[in-house]
């Protein structure tokens, strides 16, 4: 865990990220600091030298410390370039398997990860939970808990789909290893060998893999960073193409890190349900967007039973349990029986420990703390590449979730990066592996979910380093 | 647990079914038996009367306890049938929802069940270790376990698959989420849509399901209740066909029950890679086999790496632990890639707790008690089977797992006679769902893995009853 001045100083570059404090704002005095946050003065001035150096606050002698134009601000953001594509069929992704396999090495600092430092999860009250259902039900795992899932799981996923707008219900969710497999088995349920599916561009590698290796066809839709899925150009391609589903991220997009405006979600969906086209809605990152309420999801616009929302426990509480769920609306029936006959049951254990975590209560303390670390840590690892990294170098500006898609200058090849980076023991997803059509090969998706570390500094300045050799 | 005379005459039951004993051999005296097992001789006694009230002993007055012609010769199997078949494309199963939901309903004695009872599993020493790795390894599911998975589970299994003939390292192995998985996975890095699969025709449903649900047609080839595929039918088919993969189960075949000899192995494997073709072997209940050592597997002949061998630990440790794995040969790569875009990772926690326990020992211990108390309790039921359905009624003999395959009077529809034992809260399984060509309309499953108790013995004798009714 980061000293408590660090904590201090995050929370209020959370408020800067969110707006809350505007440039030109006056901060409290020390005193007043102090006082707030129950910490001695010497903590309070840890807390703003720590800012100032970081380029957040200036002092000004005699007045006090007051927020300045943040570097936040200043840092140009990837450019969206509107570029239809056409239908693709996804060949064989040889390298796939060697940049997981080096985002999952150990010895690399871990900025090709999915997931944050495994300190960040609530480890030791799902142990204690764990420990106490092993005792509760010795024969916890001794049976099959079949599709649809563990029902008490259920009513406590349904019962937070509320929040995000969802009026589900227990019997409305199946249960998955994962928001993988919940997405794998969509596709499955909705499309066929040869469909047409589209995506946004860039898309999660998971989601492109996942409908190539189903003999499904990709179409990618022009996507901008902010605003998301290009709306127009989706409508001329389901008129075009015939297309089956839209698998579509838009809370805490994976990589680009926008949460869609309301509307926007809502236009879409009216959009597909008029041409009957299904919608794969991955909220996998939705309970980490940085603003609270958490924001509503495409599903919660939904009329015809047409969206079907994927989502997992993988990025809050626990990748290791493989606990995912699907509201699959009018596709419920047949997502269930895929699940069963594609791996037959979720892990039991798991489930029964999700479902007394989510009903205790903990759940909402644990996101408010998680969702206000990774606002600081996406907002620091954004300036230090900023600062390390070529002149031209654009990054996106997340609202949630802990992925940084960074456009670098032209000529710098994110294949050849990313080598490099192996080299010196950093892992880092290189831009190619987002796209069907072989695009963004000067771009890479970095990981700032990791908790601030010499390490990690050091690899960030190593990283800009091989970059700035090679602009 | 049963009552120490019945373990001890269910040993006994065990050494007819092996044939160690034969019919005509006299058994230890009561002072004998209670000498070898450590036991009283009143003990000893109820251990022969219980052997004597089911047909297993004779007493001779002045001369001893002598082994009869068990009822079990006396049962006659299900009749062979060649039958070949056409590729069929199976159509959406409706009523499989409807069979494994009864199936699961813990309301309804389980004779459709999958599994043995809860408590036949180690769950105690499985809890030990459970708590042990989690004091251990506090964060031991704060990471994703990608595949192919946990190295020293891979281990474990390598070793261990040595036994049965595989000379196989912890290179070859991924791990999966259960053998359903494994089989999915194996099918889609082999076959693609359109393509036919062979199976054994009576076939576990799941197979079915998962390559219907790849769009892959199914081709049944006549199978010989004791004597496996038939290879001169396999063979024209795969001539006529171009057949892609062959999905067999040689050890323990659900729902059969056979052991196939090596010889015949063998054969199907030298058949089959002259041709080609790849052959899944889905080796579920091959630790089940009532014989010590256990059986070869048909993996053990593979020269061209064209058997894949799917198991898990399910059959033996524990369903809800969801830990399958699969040596896919020259697919390998190919699985491994799947495995990671289809699910992620298999659940972390049960990787460690079963390769604890594979490594502590414990496990051959644990299966040879469980071994027996299958090979006793298919012996009861079989012979429970006998007494209570109606004349005409045929039944495997099962050479290990705890599955019965039971053939009725040609009259007796198994769809209705499956809804009215869910009417007597009664689980089975009906023939149907074994073929994809509509056959075993007179056949049901029985699920012999429940451990005897007044319950059990009564729902048979209700099944015996509406048998009876509709002959």
């Amino acid at each position: 865990m980061s000293p408590l001045y660090v904590r201090i100083a995050e929370t209020l570059v959370q408020q800067v990220a969110r707006g809350a404090l505007q440039p030109g704002d006056r901060v409290p005095s020390l005193r007043q600091l102090s006082r707030q946050q129950h910490v001695s003065v010497t903590t309070a001035l840890q807390a703003y030298i720590w800012l100032e150096n970081r380029g957040y606050l200036e002092a000004r002698p005699q007045s006090g410390f007051y927020i300045r134009t943040p570097f936040a601000r200043l840092i140009p953001e990837p450019q969206f370039e509107a570029a239809p594509g056409k239908p693709t069929a996804l060949g064989n992704n040889a390298v796939l398997a060697g940049i997981i396999e080096s985002a999952a090495d150990a010895a690399n600092i871990p900025f090709g990860a999915g997931c944050v430092s495994p300190e960040l999860f609530p480890n030791r009250r799902l142990n204690l939970i764990l420990r106490e259902i092993v005792r509760q039900r010795p024969l916890h795992s001794a049976n099959y808990e079949f599709p649809p899932g563990v029902e008490c799981l259920r009513r406590q996923i349904a019962r937070r789909a509320l929040a995000s707008g969802c009026p589900v219900s227990p019997r409305d969710v199946v249960i998955t290893n994962g928001a993988q497999e919940a997405i794998n088995l969509s596709l499955r349920a909705i499309a066929r060998p040869g469909d047409v599916i589209a995506v946004e561009s860039p898309a999660y590698f998971g989601i492109l893999e996942s409908a190539a290796s189903l003999n499904m066809k990709i179409l990618e839709i022009s996507t901008h960073p902010q605003g998301g899925m290009d709306l127009d150009e989706l409508e001329r391609a389901i008129k075009k193409h015939s297309v089956k589903a839209c698998v579509i991220m838009p809370n805490c997009h994976n990589p680009l890190g926008y949460v869609l405006p309301n509307s926007h979600k809502q236009a879409l969906v009216e959009l597909t349900a008029r041409r009957n086209v299904a919608v794969i809605e991955d909220d996998l990152y939705g309970d980490l967007a940085f603003d609270d309420p958490r924001p509503l999801t495409a599903k919660s616009f939904d009329r015809k039973g047409l969206v079907v929302l994927c989502s997992s426990s993988s990025k809050t509480l626990s990748p290791g349990y493989r606990i995912g769920w699907v509201f699959a609306g009018r596709f419920q029936a047949e997502v269930e029986r895929l699940k069963l006959i594609t791996s037959m049951a979720a892990p039991s254990l798991p489930q029964w420990v999700v479902a007394e975590f989510l009903s205790s209560g903990g759940y909402d303390r644990h996101l408010k703390r998680l969702r206000a670390i990774l606002a600081g840590q996406v907002e620091t690892v954004r300036q230090a590449v900023f600062q390390c990294f070529p002149k031209g170098t654009r990054i996106s500006r997340p609202a949630g979730g802990h992925m940084l898609w960074i456009e670098l200058p032209a000529k710098i090849e994110a294949m050849k990066l990313w080598r490099a980076a192996l080299g010196e023991h950093i892992g880092i997803l290189p831009g190619p592996v987002f796209s069907a059509a072989g695009r963004y090969k000067n771009h890479i998706r970095l990981n700032a979910g990791i908790v601030p570390s010499d390490a990690r500094n050091r690899a960030l300045a190593t990283l800009g380093r091989l970059c700035q050799h090679r602009a």
